[in-house]
C-alpha cells in the first residue's frame, strides 16, 4: 500500500543554467599538470580533444553556466526528474527520518550519464565536429553517448574494454541500435591497440588501454574529438541538473536535507545531487551532512591518498591532484562497474580534504541486501551502483530510529537495474562473495605514485 | 535537435474511473460458455478463479468503473505517464501528419502490464487472498504482477514456460527480486505438470499448459486466486487509464486523433489505448480509425475466424466469441513474445466484426526496421512488440507525405526495448529473417474449432 508522494516540478522549471562549484570553493583547485612538462595544462593543450566550449567550461569559474536551450529540448524528453518521498521504505524500516530520492532511471539509458553526454554532443556538433569518440567499459556511459549522437546526428565511435564487449552482447546491440560503433578494446584500428596486441594477442583490454585507443582516434582526425562520462569539471558540472531539481522539488515539499547521500564512481553523481546544497554551504547557507558511498573492493575516498596521480592505467592524461589508489590499481570483479576507478574527481577530492564531506565503503553483498529491500518496498530495481548510496541510507535510517531522531535524508538513485539482472541473477543464486578491503593492493599500487614537486 | 513536445498530466488529473466499453456497445457480447455445460458461465463459475470484485468489473455493464484510491496511489509512481508529440520523428519522415505517442515505458516494468496487475493485486489483497498464481511466456506479466505482489504484500507464484525460463533468466531474477517464487512449467509442483512430465520428460512447455498449472494451484487452496494479464473484460478496463489520459493530453495540444494506432496480442494494450476514443464515437461523438496491428506469423483479426473457441490450447477454459487461430495453432518463434496469442479479447473480436476497426499484419524484419528508425529519431528502443504499431504509424505518416494530407495520429508505445536487446543483438547481426503468412497452419488449427450451436 503506497501513501509514497512524487514531487513532479513543471516543465518551465527546468534549470537554466548548470551550477559550477568552483565559484564557491574555499580554495581553488590544485592545478592540472602537463604528463610532460609537469606544468600546468592550458587551454591550448585541450584543443586536439574537446571542442572550445567544453574547455571553457572545464576552466570557468562562473557560478552559473547556461544551459543552451537544444540542450533543454532534450533534457525534457524526461527531465525533470522525479522527486519521491520514500515513504513505504521508511514504514518498512520503522524510521522516523524522512528519506527522498531523486531518480535518474527515468533517462532513456536509465541513467543520469545523458545529462552530460546531451550537451557534450550538442557543443561538438555546434563546432563541426562530425565524430567523437570515447571509452566505455559496463557499458552505460557508451550507450547515453550513443543516445546523444543520434539526437545530433554525430557519429559515435565506442572503445568498449573487450573483456565486456564479449560478456556484455546486449549494451553494444543497445549502443549499435542508436547507430553508434561499438569496438572491442584492444583493437587493431589504432597504433596503440595494436602495440597491445602484438605484446598480447589476448588481452582482454582495460578501461586505461580503451581510453589510449579512443585519445589516439580523436587527436588524428581533424572532424573527431574525445568525451569523457566522468571526473572532469564540466561533466560534473553538467550533472548538477539533479541537484538543481532536487532542490526545488525539496522546497515543493516544505524540506531541506540533513544529509545528501550519493554513490561515487569518478564522482559525477555524486556532484550532481550535491554540489548544488554544499554550494548554499559554501555560501554561508545551511550547512548539509555530505555522504560519499564507494565499494570496499575500491575505497578511493576512505583509503585513496590525496595526491597527485595520472587518470588513466596508461598513464597517458595530464596529472591530477585527487585521491588515489594509484593509476596501477586494478579492482577485483564486482557488480557495480560504474563504481571501478581509481581515482576520483578533483573537486570531489579538494572538498573532502578541506573537509566538506564524509566517506563510507561497503563491501557487495550488504549493498544488494540493500537494493532488493528498497525494491521491495518501492518498486524500482536500483543498479548495482545505486545499491550502495541505498545501503548507507538505510543505515542512517535505522539510526535514526535507534536515536529516535527525525532528519531529512536525500540520496540520488542514479540508475535502474534493469540492465544489471545478471548480477541480481547472481546474488539470488548465492553465487556472490564479499570481496573485502584491498589494503595491499593499495599499498603498492600506492607506492607507484608519480612523485610530483607542488 | 529536438522540438519535441511532452505534455504532463498533472498528477490530480489522473483518472479517477476506468472506462468500460460494455456500456456502450451497439450490440451485446455473445455470452461465455462453460466448457463442459456450454451454459453461459455465472458469475459463480468464476469464484475460485477471482475475487469478487474482479468478478464484478468482468460482468459490468456500468460506464464508469472508479479506481480505488490505493490503486491510484500506486500509479502515481509512474502516472499519468507522458504523452509526446514525435516532431523528430515527423521531421526525419518529413511528413505533414501529426504523431503522437503515449509511453508506457516508464512503469516499473517497463510496460503497460502494471496498469492491470497493480488493480488485480489491490482487489485481492482487499478479500483476504494470500497468494496468486499466474502464468507467463516471455516474462513481461509475470515480473508485472511480481512487482504488484511486492506493493501489497502478496505471495505471486509465476509459471513461467519451460523453454522461456531457461531462456530468459533474468526475467526470472527480475521476478525472485520482488520476492515472487518463479517456476519453469511444466513442473512436478501440480498433477497437471506431473501429467505432462510423464509423458514427455523433456516437455519445453507452452503458455497452455503453464496456464492449466496456474490454474490448478489457485483452485486447491482457499487463500489462493488466479490472475490473467491480457484478454479478459476486466484486464482490458484497467488498461483504459492509458487512453483517458491520452485524451487529457491531447486536449492540452488542441488536438483530437484521427487515427489511433496499437498493437495486438491478447488485445489489452490496444483496448486500452483505443476504447476511450472509441466510446466516443459509439456515443455518436467524433469518429477515430482505429488500427489493430498484429504479427504476419499470428494474424489474429486478419485471418483468424469469428467463432468460439478455448482460451488455451489446453482447452480448460470456458469458450469465447472471438476472433482465433484455433486454440491448437503454434506460432513461429518470432521477436515479440506477447503478441503470440491464437486468440483475440472477445471486446476487441466484437468491436472487428461490428466494423469498428481495422486490422493490419506486418512481418518482424520489417516492423525492426521501424523500430531501429523510431528509436534513432526518438531516443528510445521501443519493444519486439510495439514496432509493429510504430511499423503501421510510419507507413500510415508517408502515406500522409505523398497524399499531402495533415492528420493527427496516436499510438501506444507500449513498452521500451530493453529487456529484448537479444531479439535487437539477433536482427543488427542479420540473424533474423521474416516468417511469412502461416496460411496451412491456420487452416489445420482452424478446423479442429468446437463446434458450438449458437
Amino acid at each position: 500500500m503506497s501513501d509514497n508522494v512524487k514531487y513532479v516540478l513543471e516543465e518551465n522549471r527546468l534549470p537554466r543554467a548548470w551550477y559550477n562549484i568552483n565559484a564557491d570553493l574555499p580554495a581553488p583547485l590544485a592545478p592540472v599538470l602537463h604528463p610532460g612538462t609537469r606544468e600546468p595544462v592550458e587551454a591550448a593543450d585541450l584543443e586536439p580533444l574537446f571542442p572550445r566550449a567544453i574547455i571553457d567550461q572545464e576552466l570557468s569559474q562562473e557560478r552559473e553556466v547556461e544551459i543552451p536551450d537544444p540542450v533543454r529540448d532534450v533534457y525534457r524528453q524526461w527531465r525533470p526528474a522525479p522527486l519521491y518521498r520514500a515513504r513505504r521504505l521508511e514504514k518498512a524500516l520503522d524510521t522516523p527520518a524522512r528519506i527522498y530520492y531523486k531518480y535518474e532511471g527515468v533517462s532513456p539509458t536509465g541513467s543520469h550519464k545523458p545529462n552530460t553526454a546531451i550537451p557534450q554532443a550538442f557543443y561538438n556538433q555546434a563546432e563541426g565536429v562530425k565524430r567523437i569518440t570515447t571509452e566505455t567499459g559496463a557499458g552505460q556511459w557508451g550507450s547515453s553517448l550513443a543516445l546523444a549522437g543520434s539526437m545530433y546526428g554525430l557519429d559515435i565511435e565506442v572503445y568498449m574494454v573487450g573483456v565486456s564487449y564479449r560478456q556484455k552482447p546486449y549494451r553494444r546491440a543497445f549502443m549499435e541500435s542508436f547507430g553508434a560503433r561499438c569496438i572491442a578494446s584492444p583493437s587493431e584500428q589504432t597504433a596503440f591497440g595494436r602495440s597491445v596486441l602484438a605484446e598480447d594477442p589476448e588481452s582482454t583490454g582495460s578501461l586505461g588501454i580503451a581510453i589510449g585507443e579512443a585519445v589516439e582516434m580523436a587527436t588524428q582526425r581533424d572532424d573527431t574529438k574525445y568525451a569523457l562520462g566522468s571526473v572532469l569539471n564540466h561533466v560534473l558540472l553538467h550533472q548538477t541538473v539533479t541537484g538543481l531539481e532536487a532542490m526545488e522539488q525539496l522546497a515543493m515539499a516544505d524540506d531541506y536535507p540533513d544529509t545528501v547521500v550519493a554513490c561515487t564512481g569518478g564522482g559525477s553523481n555524486f556532484a550532481g545531487i550535491v554540489f548544488p546544497f554544499l554550494g548554499e554551504q559554501l555560501r554561508g547557507g545551511r550547512a548539509v551532512e555530505a555522504i560519499a558511498v564507494e565499494p570496499l573492493a575500491c575505497p578511493t575516498l576512505t583509503q585513496g591518498r590525496f595526491a597527485y596521480d595520472y587518470g588513466d592505467s596508461a598513464q597517458l592524461t595530464p596529472l591530477t591532484k585527487m585521491h588515489t589508489l594509484g593509476s596501477g590499481f586494478v579492482p577485483p570483479g564486482f557488480h557495480a562497474g560504474g563504481l571501478r576507478y581509481h581515482g576520483m574527481a578533483a573537486q570531489i577530492s579538494h572538498l573532502k580534504d578541506l573537509g566538506y564531506l564524509d566517506a563510507r565503503a561497503y563491501d557487495q553483498l550488504d549493498c544488494f541486501a540493500a537494493g532488493l529491500r528498497f525494491a521491495r518496498a518501492e518498486g524500482v530495481i536500483p543498479a548495482p551502483e545505486a545499491n550502495h548510496a541505498v545501503k548507507a541510507v538505510i543505515e542512517e535510517a535505522e539510526r535514526c530510529r535507534e536515536a529516535g531522531e527525525s532528519k531529512a535524508i536525500l540520496f540520488n538513485l542514479c540508475g535502474h537495474g534493469n540492465f544489471d539482472m545478471q548480477a541480481y541473477t547472481d546474488y539470488l543464486a548465492g553465487k556472490l562473495t564479499n570481496l573485502g578491503g584491498s589494503q595491499a593492493e593499495v599499498a603498492m599500487a600506492l607506492s607507484g605514485l608519480p612523485s610530483v614537486e607542488r
